[in-house]
């Protein structure tokens, strides 16, 4: 089977107009790539990248913290019910061939160790800075917008597919 | 959003040609129906009810226990990996509207059991058959066929979603 | 490190006295042996077992589904908070080196089924009767009463470390 | 029941003899102060602060990310296994009353923006530095020593029981 690349929109659960209007665009080029769109189902940022998805006429795949899919945001098609709260970041970083970071709070930035702990390659868009030892690890790529974004992550993701 | 109905079929990752054939019928059916059909991913049972809901055009959800994308079956349009073995036979329970048990070994029984718990309705095919203190639970439906099986299942997850 | 034999005891939320009694002898004897009390942390079955380790001097680790620490029994010592729900009964299973089913609902027979799946002995006490194909799985061990059960618990446990 | 508080040390399963030092004098001066220490049950710093801790005859609970509990470092008194990969890095986040981030890589990363998400509070000793949109989050304590370290931890700790 030949199936479509999943990208990751990781995000808060509210956010301010102008991200919401970045996630939107994001969640756009996501579907007019092709791609499904992974996500936490939720609000903010979650909802914005996925109402810019399924207008497109995208899939939109929410994996829900809570254990009621009618938690899920009206955009989500497929709402997969973990009930396993923040431990669902985690299938969403497995879940995800490439992942894009818009701002975020403490969960997304969880989101981002748990990619970089599985190999999952990360392309942040305002999101957070990160060092250790005067390092920032080199594979938390930074775009300057939502097009360069979707398209840097969409690059990683069939790079990873040829390993 | 007006979204399909999602159908769980569980079952072993291995099964006799009768049970497979079976499984496929049960799939086939769900696609049929215009529904999601929810496995784990794996072969045997799942792979069989994966094979006939593809074939028939319908949209296969596998989620996975193991960490990598490539374990699931061919049929598997959206594979949800969880790298988390089966705690994912809960998510199983909950993502589903109502479940299909076909057959099956001990994760099929923890399945059922998952399901019974989060009052996901189960339809049994030729499953396990369970009592305590000489009592069976009245929200284990048996179906003789597939046809039948799939039919219940739909009812019984409209029903649920009118409560 | 020689570490303690762990024994889980798995049962309802809630019970009848009789059941209370069953279970509070069960984990009275399993301290008595000098092995851990895994459970679920809960009130009914988990409750009464706890309470019957506890005032032995014995180690209570309480598994809980919920996020907080405050609705573990009072008996628990160490709780595991994994705010994962009924997923958590994976890790009941996993972590038990032998199971212990007192009568029990849904959620105890999801516990059977994922301990048979990962190879963890289990004694029934009053608990689910199953069959497929007219079958029953031999590897769940039947016990007439507390005593019987907790002594079959530990020398399976002690079997399968000399593995 | 007068529970012990519960402290975690998070950081990678590989460091450098000097971190391991580190690591061993926050696990010995956890047991010091009678609190119980909860990791993630691996080798590096988990190890080393197990070490100190099992060394000063504390308890040591391992959290296991694989499904045999004999992964588990020599010092864990008490391995939970739960057969979840990283998923587990949100049960240590939650089980632990406050946790101290020793230097680490993604995982560690992972476990600081759990820990935040729920409102569990966080000491860093030589990790990683955050900020978004120039600020840093004000609930990452920095602390100089181990011996600090735990002190501070100790103390939000019980502020938090006292919540």
């Amino acid at each position: 089977m030949n199936r479509a690349i999943r990208i990751g929109v990781m995000g808060s659960g509210s956010c301010s107009d102008q991200t919401a209007r970045v996630a939107e665009e994001v969640g756009r080029r996501i579907a007019k790539a092709g791609a499904i769109l992974i996500c936490g189902g939720g609000g903010g940022v979650m909802e914005a990248a996925s109402r810019g998805a399924a207008r497109r006429g995208g899939t939109v795949v929410g994996i829900l913290p809570s254990d009621d899919a009618r938690t899920a945001n009206p955009f989500v098609l497929i709402p997969i019910v973990t009930g396993m709260g923040n431990a669902r970041n985690a299938i969403n970083a497995l879940t995800s061939e490439a992942l894009i970071a818009v701002a975020g709070g403490p969960g997304t930035l969880s989101e981002i160790g748990l990619a970089l702990k599985v190999g999952t390659p990360v392309v942040g868009l305002g999101t957070w800075k990160l060092s250790i030892d005067g390092e920032s690890p080199d594979d938390v790529y930074r775009a300057e917008n939502p097009t360069e974004a979707v398209e840097k992550a969409i690059e990683l993701a069939r790079t990873r597919v040829l390993d």
